[in-house]
Parts: C-alpha cells; sequence; structure tokens
C-alpha cells in the first residue's frame, strides 16, 4: 500500500513522523475521512472545503490546495485500487522544536491513506445500541481537529457497555455522537443540534438535511434535551462511515418500537440513492 | 543527542513514530516536562506520580514502573550531559489500526528526551505582560494529555498582542494560564484556582502552596473572577519551566505596581531555595 506523504507516495511501512511533529506533541493538526464508494470518493468537494476550513480556523495553511488535494487523493485511490473504504486525511502544523506558539518556519505535514471497509449493511438493518454519556470535549468541536481524546474515551464507554455509540450531552441538551451526528424524530419533525461551535458539522448531516427538505419532512435544528431524547419516536445517528444508522436502545432503553422508524427508512433510501452521485 | 524510545536510546535523527501512532492522529497520550538544574531532575517523583496519573485517568498502561522510568531518564540526563534544561516524557497509547476505541492489541509508546535550556532570570526579575482568553478546553484539563490545541491557540493570542501567557476564564472564572497556573495576591492572602477538573494540577503550584504555607502566607484555593484578577495587588503564574513568574500587565493594564510585588518576592526566594533539595 502506498501512503501520501507531503506531495510523495511512499511505502506504508515507510510512513513515520518526526516525535516533535506538532500532530504527535499537541494534536496540532486536523483530518477528514472520506467514504469511497465503487472507486470513488463521495462528497469530496466538501470535505476538502471542511478541511480548509478547519485549517483555517486553527490559522494553519496547508500546502497544497483543494484541487491539487483532489488530484493527490485520486491518484491515492486508484495506485492503491480501493473499491470501497475509506481515506483517511491529516495534516499537522509541521515540525519544529517543542513549544506552544505556532513556530516561525514550519511546512504542514500532510499524510493520508486507504483502508478497506465495507458498507455497514447489517448496522443500517438492524440499528445500533447506544449510551449517553456527558460531552467534556472542549469548545470548538466545529473544527475537525485531531484533539480526539474526549471521544475516544466516550466510545470506549459505549464499548464497555456492549454498546457501539455514546451520545453526549452538554448541560442536558444532547449534541452529537463520539464520531457522529445525532438525530431524532418527534411527531414527524426531524430534530438535530445546530451547526454551532459545540458539534462538527457533519457531511453525511449535512447530506441528510438536504433529503429531509427534499422528502418534505419538517427539520428543527435545535438542541434536544436527554429527556426529549427518551421519549424520540425514532433516533439515528449519521457519519461518513455509519452512513444513517438507526439507534434501536439508548443506555438499555428501547427506541421507539426497538426497530429502524419510517422516517429513518425513508432517509437510509433517499440516502443510498445519492451514493456514487456527489 | 539521544532519545528514549521504548526502553532503549537511540539516536535524535531516527526517533520516529508510525503515522497510526494513537498520539499522532487522536492525541491519545500523556507526558510531562522535567526541569533539571545541575543535572538533576527537579521533583522527578512527583512528575513520574503524575505521569502515572494521568495514564490511569485515561486507562492507558505504562510500559514502565515509575522506578524503571526514573533509572531510565537519569540515563537519558547523563548520557546528554544536561546540567541546565529540561527533560520531555510523553507517551501514547500506541499504534493500531485508526478506530476511537482502545486496540485490544498495542503496546503505549514512551518517548523521552533533552533540551537545553537556561533559567528565566530576566523574567523572573522583569515579569511578563498576559492577556485574558476565554478558556475553551475540554473539561479534564487536570490530565497532562496531548490534547493541547485550545492551549496552543490561546498561546499564539497572546504573542499576536506582544505577550507571554494567556490566563483563560471560564463563565467569568480565572482557572490558569495556557501552560502555567495562575495566583492573585488581595490584601495579603494568595488565591488561586482548585485543584479540580479544570486545572492541571502543577508540580510548581503545588511547591508554592507549601511554601505559602511555610511562610506564613494565607491561602485561599477558589477561583478569581476575571474582575477580582485586575483588582489584584499581585499576580504571577508558575510552571516547570517559568518557575514563579510575576505578571506586571494583563490585557495592557497595569498589576499593582507594575513590578513584581511583594509576596511574589518572598514565595520567588523561597522556591529558590528549594532548586537542588527535591
Amino acid at each position: 500500500m502506498q501512503i501520501l506523504f507531503d506531495d510523495k507516495f511512499i511505502p506504508r511501512n515507510q510512513a513515520r513522523v518526526d516525535i516533535e511533529d506538532r500532530g504527535y506533541q499537541f494534536g496540532d493538526g486536523i483530518y477528514e475521512v472520506i467514504r469511497v464508494y465503487g472507486g470513488k470518493m463521495f462528497c469530496l468537494e466538501a470535505h476538502l472545503r471542511r478541511f480548509a476550513k478547519s485549517a483555517s480556523e486553527i490559522r494553519m495553511e496547508l500546502p497544497h490546495s483543494p484541487e491539487r488535494l483532489q488530484i493527490l487523493l485520486e491518484e491515492l485511490v486508484r495506485t492503491n485500487g480501493l473499491t470501497e473504504g475509506n481515506v483517511y486525511l491529516q495534516a499537522s502544523r509541521g515540525t519544529a522544536p517543542r513549544n506552544h506558539p505556532f513556530p516561525e518556519h514550519c511546512r504542514s505535514q500532510v499524510v493520508a491513506y486507504t483502508m478497506e471497509a465495507s458498507r455497514p449493511l447489517q448496522t443500517l438493518k438492524e440499528g445500533i445500541r447506544a449510551i449517553t454519556d456527558r460531552d467534556i470535549r472542549w469548545l470548538r468541536c466545529d473544527i475537525k481537529s485531531l484533539n480526539l481524546l474526549g471521544a475516544v474515551l466516550a466510545k470506549q464507554n459505549a464499548v464497555d457497555r456492549g454498546c457501539q455509540e455514546a451520545i453526549l450531552h452538554r448541560d442536558g441538551r444532547v449534541t452529537e455522537g463520539s464520531s457522529t451526528n445525532v438525530f431524532m424524530v418527534r411527531e414527524g419533525t426531524l430534530i438535530t443540534h445546530p451547526a454551532d461551535n459545540l458539534i462538527l458539522h457533519g457531511i453525511t448531516r449535512e447530506v441528510v438535511l438536504e433529503l429531509a427538505r427534499e422528502e418534505g419532512i419538517p427539520v428543527r435544528e435545535e438542541a434536544p434535551s436527554v429527556e426529549a431524547l427518551f421519549r424520540a419516536d425514532e433516533v439515528f445517528i449519521t457519519s461518513t462511515t455509519m452512513e444513517v444508522a438507526p439507534v434501536i436502545s439508548i443506555d438499555g432503553r428501547t427506541v421507539g418500537e426497538g426497530s429502524p422508524g419510517p422516517v429513518t427508512r425513508r432517509l437510509q433510501n433517499a440516502f443510498e440513492k445519492q451514493i456514487g452521485k456527489k
């Protein structure tokens, strides 16, 4: 397997970074995970736009334009012969003697590689189990940064309890999942946290909101209370790798009928039709 | 220069980690910075205790006991002939295919190296300028983790305004500096944020509190308001590398007389006497 490293392609076992790479010491960097369906990256432009936005928010200069990055990533996918899976793309601020402020002379380090993965078809059909957990992350979750320890600990809490996702709440309000956005359906209306500083502005989230509008499903972008989540008719999570995944239980309590609900299924079907189109 | 890498000593230019080291992708790791005075690590046992505590809080197993780590670090300092400077010590959860939950098979990666640095004598005498900034970090700042992007951005905000530190506040209350603890003096009483989840439990902070008690200086561990900070008679910051550094202006407003105050100087003198003892 080849790795995109700066603007070169190198073998996997050579892809190593210096111990003073700021990604390693400060989590000073950003990333994207891009889904590949049938050899084609899904919503690539949106991912590259968000990547550039994250870089700009942490005031990091990227060495490649989105156009150049697109060409490099397409070459990566082709070279590795990936048809079904993900592209992981990361950029750190680069290597410099350890010190908190931005270094003066430092070139950001781009790394990208491919991972084979089939679609989560069984999960899409059967749904997942989730826990609730306190959202202890920083107040700029809109930046897709490498500071993911809060998300890691929450996800592990879910795994420890035999679940697949932790639904986070801050001050009694549901924000998002540890690596997904969260939606609930109540009396036919789709409700999800607004795209502010407390959640990642998920690309699948955006696709789903667009599809809901096309389907005539009423949407409210507001943060539901944890209690409202428990009373929801349907709950689902979205992400690049999980797509539109029904949540059938939360903290051991059954959601709705305990099976994927009608609005969730409508959106899953609509999403399915987008695959290969974007 | 030699680097401690796992339990081996390797040349600096060979010290590289895999791109799927979880330190690099999630900031999933912890660190310490230990001051070396006259070839001897200051408060080493306290640092190793905190290192073990941070590891335990993120449920990471360290490959070395504190005793073994002490021997390795002492060898590192000796090998590199360091007399004045710092030891940087880090451990990440190790390398595994990227996925949020803890990997099943994964050995944590220890890295340590030395940096020459003289004491900040001029700063100790003249003081530093600080800004105030919103504390946007996560709610487990007591864990000395590699998720430092919030601290990096705050420190850079300070540098942008010609200052050396950003004093952070959350909900109107002063927590700590971006890489230091913050103390203020009001009518002879020393006030600093309690050692809870919102601040790092600084080792220099602890030494200073101990010295204050020995000196008969009244101490209150409570979070001062930003307004109280501006009205303080004296303000100083503490850290392993900054020791006890007076703050002479905040957001361009003079603190006290605009020079290191009497309580700060008393504590600086008392701290000076500890060097070489701990």
